[in-house]
């Protein structure tokens, strides 16, 4: 069982490393360009984009839409769209006025590394250049105009201020104060969840999912949305801060809501285990090619950094 | 003569109030709502769409849908999200790391009402909504949603790096240096005339346009929208407070580049005279369905406040 363990982890390491330099070739192509005196904000938003880290979003976009056999070509524009978003997040997110990081992943964060305007500018950018792609028809040929649009709007309001948006006020608008669990919940559903959802809702709308299989991804995408936040949580507390390449505790530091400290260390461990449990049942009806989106839920909630 | 003229433009400003309602109707239907942990969000996100101004964007829209013949009720989704994108460009201009304004239409800005964090997501939000809008099929019935996309398209090309976040990152860099008038030209087509003519555009695209109108319109567009800014620095420079509404020569005190600093006044005034002449031009082969459009443009460049 050991051995069995060890190579499926082996095999999803390489797994993610593939589709990451995919994916980060995809953008690369995609990327906001142009000369002259827009210069410093191109830099500024290719600095947060080039700036790594784990690309989790558009995988998931690819497992899902693999999971059905579908072409991986039609999804990649979406994909890159949603780590755009996902990128002007972390840029917003580190501002003075937000989060007032200074480092994200060991390098300094785009308004430390430019300027407030530029960073605010480049996040607004990001943002904008996301629906820029999802509005694209030369990058969806073959696909429905009518999907494209369904995409588009899905990623809208899992980002606004029903998701991701909503999600962040309300995690700065309970720092510092005594949070209750369906508090919690809300904001990891909507900061984090919503996004991740939307990412499995892409793939599966346009891998030509049948509304059966999209909502069983679905399901799976709200439980794999859940458990990557609950496993976040938990590292904060577990984690060293050499392996995590953020200050381990920095959450408690900062007063904010996390599970363990709502629920304790193992009984947020059991909830991680709860809804990996509900991602993979939700996969019952899927061959083998699901396997990625399996092992992708195991990885987000086993990872130790 | 005069008189002639004088009924005009009780006519032009009648119309623009009419429309001013109607835009406003619309967008208490679609604004951004829900309640409980994000009230906090949507009170700000609507406390700065419901800050006033002229709506000149969705009048637009809805003009050239006009001078088409087109349906006023394909174009009003759009209408909004373009004021939707305004709103969010004044709250993010307003922050203390970029213009730095406490005060806007007389009223305290986003981030002097609520808080800084707060008015950034709250600009995040209503950028978002304004492409939620944009993607909603249900709001498009009867449209191509091919067409609705290529609509989308053009507002998201307007609106990001390459049109209106890109001229404010030109201007902010330029701020307090000598300034060309190419340089000028490129933040002001960027800053606010790519925006006003993606205004345009939609109401040409979703108002049924031909080719040729559509065409025409462009050109009104690309016209209109660099006179609108070209009365705006007259006006900074020979308005007086009261009417402004904002402090007179306050671009001048920010060392903010316009026109009449390049040119001088009466330069500029010719400029904004050309700039009329090109708009009411280029609408040569349209009926009198078109004279809102006509007006508007006189209006832009003639106004006093």
């Amino acid at each position: 069982m050991t051995s069995l363990k060890l190579i499926k982890t082996m095999d999803i390491v390489k797994y993610l490393k593939e589709k990451k330099a995919l994916v980060e070739a995809a953008m690369a192509g995609m990327a906001p360009g142009g000369k002259g005196l827009t210069d410093r904000l191109h830099q500024a938003m290719n600095y947060s984009l080039e700036a790594g880290g784990k690309r989790i979003r558009p995988i998931l976009t690819i497992a899902a839409c693999e999971a059905l056999g579908g072409d991986i070509n039609k999804v990649m524009p979406a994909a890159c769209a949603l780590e755009f978003i996902h990128t002007y997040s972390l840029i917003h997110d580190d501002l003075p006025a937000m989060d007032d990081d200074d480092y994200r992943r060991g390098e300094p964060t785009c308004h430390r590394a430019f300027d407030e305007a530029t960073a605010i500018l480049a996040g607004d950018g990001l943002l904008t250049a996301a629906f820029e792609l999802l509005t694209r028809s030369d990058l969806f040929e073959g696909v429905d105009p009518a999907t494209a649009m369904e995409v588009a709007n899905d990623i809208a309001r899992a980002a606004g201020h029903g998701g991701m948006v909503g999600g962040q006020q309300a995690d700065m608008d309970a720092e510092g104060k005594e949070v209750d669990l369906p508090t919690l919940e809300f904001i990891h559903t909507h900061k984090t969840g919503a996004l991740i959802l939307a990412s499995i809702k892409a793939g599966a709308k346009l891998g030509g999912g049948s509304p059966k299989k999209i909502k069983a991804l679905i399901k799976y995408g709200e439980a794999a949305g859940l458990a990557f936040q609950v496993a976040d949580d938990i590292l904060d507390v577990t984690g060293d801060t050499t392996t995590l390449g953020k200050d381990a505790g920095s959450d408690e530091a900062r007063g904010k809501a996390t599970y363990p400290a709502i629920l304790g260390v193992r009984e947020a461990k059991n909830r991680a285990a709860e809804l990996l449990d509900t991602a993979l049942d939700s996969l019952n009806t899927f061959d083998s090619k699901a396997d990625p989106l399996r092992e992708i839920a195991r990885y987000i909630v086993n990872r130790t950094h």
